[in-house]
């Protein structure tokens, strides 16, 4: 078999992304592309969520996103362009509510944090959250609405960029990367479970949750964290407008409505199960009773689908980019519960670090290297 | 097309084993099979419930359903000679459990009732239920032990019944039986939707909540009720070992286990929306809450499947056997939430009705005849 200049392995967003750059850079590139029903890429929700998932102790982590957020229009018009398909892209705002003293307190914290950072969003009462957001229940106390944190269709973005790689040259291998194959502490090629090498000089690891489960690589630091999710179709029913996410009594959740009405995702349980793959009657029934607490209106829609994916978790809840011990092997994994916002910037660093072997500035904070201090946490505390 | 001795409409439960028991007697039988998937037999949990499912107001529908209990063990016996697979008869009882004060009054009512009625039925405290089953949730205060109420997979039914059925000759034809045709008051054919007419003096709808749709018959006062209805796979987790039936504050939910412990049926919802086939986040919501109320490890348990059916009602809630004022016509319908319960009774009562002309005397309350009576409810107060 012939040498390709890359190979990627991943076919979720991360790693089509970076093949489509890689390709658009004039090098041959290889996709290896396993099972894309599993990918974290096409079961997630999609929320674009800089602002309203970040938490105190991740402020480095915080600007990484929001330069991701920051490449997103042009990184979208981009995606349309060359795909000749839809992004996904929906710019509508989100409004986070809160349904119980506790919620609302809890919320009039995070609003003086975003204050203090300079992060524009707007504290809204029961009966603004309810102007803005007709569907949302009467028992919701009080809100903030965040005009950056949008949401992207992540299975029509995961089609698009699927197009434009393909478009742009790259060569999709369907299978699982077993094993990076080395010599003298160099990258030679890439083993598939059927056993076949690929050759090459230069492999990117963008395999989400199954990047530890690679051999022949530095040990990298990732972990499933299971999620359950539930697509409700509104039917003849009216469809929220605004992203919604709420704590409901400690419990958090997320209703994610698309711009065709057709679709709203209600997200996620979080649980540290490894690769369970169970749909269980626990997870539906919290992410049910949770979002019908918040938009009473979601009891009458269809259940049109529930399903399993594993955000690819770190230590720190951050990405890992750059290379390793191993050169020619580079990473581009452990996007945890922001894979689809930090698409842009992961697939401009990962592309540029092959090209280049220089990573970003942007980037710098998260490399592998990271992890081996073990005095201290490597970014800031885990939440 | 050359006539067929009789044409049994619809390819449940009922309409399967009426159209065995007459090929059985030698005539010459065509089963027009619709959608088998729809059919209530496939969705229903398959309780045998004579006993736990009667109420104060259905005297005379006890009578019929206890009948056809009795019939049970050599029905099923029958079918497994005659299929060579297993009916899915489980012999077990069947356990309803109260969990609070008002829940517990009206278990006690209804047991007294059972008494006075002479059914067997045992008393049970909260520490007796949970001996018998020890999934059951600590909150549960009392118990009433039923040990005539078994239970049947209508799946496994279903398949064994068609096999008999095609062993004994009976021909089948897939279709929707849209109109019967006659000629001087008397049965000439049925006619499908793709315009077929099959040729026959002899039409027995069996076709469920479906009856009432077909023309060129008499109003035939079947309406479909609506039901969503789970399925869960306990996995590696116990599997409970009694049906379970319960009244959680008002809301009535019912849970079969399976004999080979892979599924528990968890059901289900009774909504009056006509042919609506989506199954709703709230209806599927409320079915998991009452499930995990009575026995909390199920939510461990995999969803498996949702799903819906239409039982198919009538003004007094038993079904409709016999005549009408169409010669060749007869009715095995209306079998609302005992059609499992009732199929070994129907299938005697409707094809020795085809063979005789005659009425068996378990079924002679149930003809189509009693709502012409406008002065008086048809058989007691409809619950």
């Amino acid at each position: 078999m012939t040498a390709t200049d890359v190979v990627v392995v991943g076919g979720g967003l991360i790693g089509t992304a970076t093949a489509w750059r890689l390709a658009q850079a004039g090098l041959d590139v290889t996709l290896v592309v396993g099972e894309r029903s599993a990918a974290a890429s096409r079961v997630a929700a999609g929320m674009l969520a800089a602002v309203t998932e970040t938490t105190f102790t991740e402020r480095t982590l915080l600007a990484l996103n929001q330069a991701s957020a920051q490449r997103w229009p042009s990184f979208s018009a981009e995606v349309v362009e060359a795909s000749g398909r839809p992004s996904g892209l929906r710019e509508g705002p989100t409004v986070s509510v809160a349904s119980d003293p506790d919620d609302s307190a809890r919320l009039r914290t995070f609003a003086d944090y975003l204050d203090r950072q300079g992060l524009a969003a707007q504290r809204l009462t029961s009966r603004e959250c309810r102007a803005l957001e007709p569907l949302l229940a009467p028992t919701v106390r009080s809100g903030l609405l965040v005009p950056s944190d949008w949401s992207c269709d992540n299975r029509v973005l995961l089609e698009a960029l699927t197009t434009a790689a393909q478009r742009a040259g790259v060569r999709e291998v369907t299978g699982f990367v077993h094993r990076v194959e080395s010599a003298d502490g160099h990258v030679t090629g890439a083993t598939l479970a059927d056993g076949t090498t690929l050759p090459t000089r230069r492999v990117v690891l963008a395999n989400g949750a199954w990047a530890a489960q690679v051999d022949g690589v530095p040990t990298v630091p990732v972990r499933p964290v299971k999620g359950q999710i539930v697509r409700l179709d509104p039917g003849r029913f009216p469809c929220p407008g605004l992203t919604v996410r709420a704590f409901s009594r400690g419990n958090e959740v997320y209703l994610v409505p698309r711009e065709h009405g057709r679709e709203v995702v209600i997200g996620a349980t979080v649980e540290e199960q490894g690769f369970d793959h169970r749909v269980t009657a626990g997870g539906i029934y919290e992410l049910l009773r949770d979002a019908r607490q918040v938009i009473p209106m979601t009891a009458e829609y269809a259940l049109a689908e529930t399903s399993v994916g594993w955000r690819p978790n770190t230590p720190d809840n951050a990405p890992i980019f750059g290379g390793c011990a191993l050169e020619g092997l580079s990473l581009a994994t452990g996007h945890h519960r922001n894979g689809v916002l930090l698409t842009p910037v992961s697939a401009d660093v990962a592309a540029s670090y092959v090209l280049t072997g220089v990573l970003d500035d942007v980037a710098a904070p998260f490399t592998l290297g990271r992890f081996d201090r073990t005095s201290e946490p490597a970014l800031e505390v885990a939440r």
